[in-house]
């Protein structure tokens, strides 16, 4: 196992009718700003039980952050919550809008000459407003980690964000404010959880089989409930096992000790960038091309979730692996979700797009050994045509 | 899935070399008490590398928490503690160290008239003076949680007290602090914090499966790594899976929204002190008769444990739980630890003392289900001889 270490304060609130603990949660007398999305939490009676729960707090609503929010957008919330001098945020909605409320948070209180550069230079925030979270769209994780991707529309990159001071302090998860979610959404966010616990699983052993059985356990979770969501989507046990499955997906427990390769994630950002695709989507058309593409160097960890996910165990090796790939493929398409850049009308063009774009970044060594360059990403994004 | 809150804010450093991250970990300027055992620290040279952190700090030395650490003796130290305008404390061991730095640290600044209350009458401590830890032995989980088990000496009684200002500021994990512990110590640990997860586990199904899962994961790792330990104290890796694995069984995460039982922890308790039996060794005493005498109301879980962790699949429902808890005792054994009261020269008069006691004190109600009574502890205990 590998040095480590681990510090998650988030306080998690989970269950049917706990949005009402917003009341206790924020701070009396804090000056609130409520920021959410395109507005569906004014139909499925999620605004009504927060401003029920507020309703002794001054505050300034801000709506409209987008999916993938945008720095642009995001900076209009600064202005408007330093203007109105507020000293807590809360975010409802999924994992766009609690990504953009931590950027607002930290952005607020930036001391440098320009927040833009927690984005583009990597400076990290010294500090944050407080904040708390209402989820109402599992996946993303984002809920109970300290990280954030953001991305600016002017050149449509998507660019990662973190700190110390960006955990939330309290999340509110009520499985039934995923109810009224669209089918779409909700394979969406089982897509992004079960590939956010491969690429924290897939690398190589490092003798750490707790943090492997942990990873499993998410993994076996998502297979089995998430088709069982998209049957019937009003089902609280397993809308409930989704929504903390996939907060476990990425709260930092079943990473500690091991390697991690979020090049899935990093190549799927550009197709997000470029053409809109579902950020779940772009990780379903990246992973098994990565995965075949690196199958020499994931062997071990490949056969090993063949085996325990999916119950492959016959064959060559190299057909094991093979299986397993296809299984995980056939389960994203389980969950109505095309795995190939065809299905999206994308092209080699875009391809070139995007070997451009990185080559003008810099991009070198992605993966759990840093082994993944500019030439490789060609390869395995030429692979998902 | 039940309704939960879950909430831990402790700061896990883990690997080797790691008991110098104490040197910033600890606030500059503080007055701190080092707090640790019977001195074992001096000859294996935690003490050594504690200090070495710790030389720009002003540091008082208390020495002399015992196993089951003792209110009386916990008291000296808030003297001395006070006395010295203690404002940062660092336990150094194991359970037993860390659970009684949590009660100096809450009744240092504990505004009732008497801190005893706080264990006898459950008072809630509403502070605590910060302190951290560096565990030298795993087993209890006490460095990753809130809760603490203290001891009366003049009445032989064990109480439980936590806060949610009892958490660690931080826990230094390094396995190598392992390495010189006696075989006795470490199979105590794996006894212990199995024993925590089945605790956790073995209650009704209440559709968790990621819980479900995230138990076994440990006990998975437990049956393997312990006996493994055993023979060669001197792994790394092993030890490290053990100690994460016992952080893990008792911090929060596998609790999470699923019912639990603590009975085999209430009973054992009082083996331990009216007979000084290790607190994990009365586990393995009292854990097989309580699953015996309640195996109808734990069959589910019962039948998922044995086939999930020990592979039983054959036989009736009672002759596969019979087998599993077989499995359950044969691996105690294989740690060198004895099952039965008799063993350790404890006959029927002990249980009518317990019974006196339970009485005197009014136990009731323990169990998943709120359904053991006194009678029925007697009943297990019996079963033990």
């Amino acid at each position: 196992m590998n040095n480590f270490q681990f510090y998650n304060p988030v306080k998690i609130i989970f269950g049917k009718g706990q949005i009402a603990a917003v009341a206790r949660e924020v701070p009396a007398n804090a000056r609130v700003m409520l920021t959410y999305g395109g507005g569906s939490i004014k139909k499925n009676g999620v605004y009504d039980q927060v401003m029920a729960a507020l309703k002794n707090h001054q505050v300034i609503e801000f709506q409209g952050i987008e999916p993938n929010p945008r720095y642009e957008t995001l900076m209009q919330a600064v202005s408007i919550a330093r203007r109105g001098q507020v000293d807590f945020i809360l975010a409802v909605g999924g994992g766009s809008v609690i990504d953009g409320t931590k950027f607002i948070a930290a952005a607020m209180l930036y001391d440098g000459d320009n927040p833009w550069d927690m984005l583009s230079k990597g400076i990290k925030a010294k500090k944050a407003v407080p904040f708390g979270t209402v989820l109402t769209l599992p996946g993303t994780g984002s809920e109970m980690n300290s990280g954030a991707v953001i991305t600016r529309a002017e050149t449509s990159e998507k660019f990662s964000f973190g700190s110390p001071f960006t955990f939330p302090q309290f999340s509110v998860l009520d499985p039934e404010t995923t109810f009224t979610l669209p089918l779409r959404q909700i394979s969406n966010g089982v897509a992004d959880a079960f590939t956010h616990v491969l690429e924290q699983y897939l690398t190589y052993p490092v003798n750490a089989p707790l943090q492997d059985r942990m990873a499993e356990a998410v993994l076996l979770t998502l297979k089995e409930e998430g088709p069982k969501a998209l049957d019937n989507p009003h089902d609280y046990d397993t809308m409930a096992n989704i929504m903390w499955s996939a907060t476990m997906a990425l709260n930092g427990v079943i990473r500690v000790g091991v390697p991690t390769d979020w090049a899935t994630h990093y190549i799927g950002h550009e197709l997000t960038a470029l053409h809109g695709i579902d950020h779940a989507r772009t990780l379903a058309i990246v992973l098994p091309s990565l995965l075949r593409y690196k199958q020499e160097t994931k062997k071990e960890k490949l056969l090993q979730y063949g085996e325990r996910v999916w119950g492959v165990t016959v064959g060559t090796d190299d057909e094991k692996i093979e299986a397993t790939i296809q299984a995980t493929i056939s389960f994203f398409e389980s969950l109505d979700i095309r795995t190939r850049l065809q299905d999206y009308d994308v092209d080699e063009a875009t391809i070139r797009t995007i070997v451009k774009r990185l080559q003008e970044r810099g991009t070198k060594n992605l993966g759990e050994r840093a082994d993944i360059q500019i030439e490789d990403i060609e390869k395995i994004l030429t692979r998902s045509l």
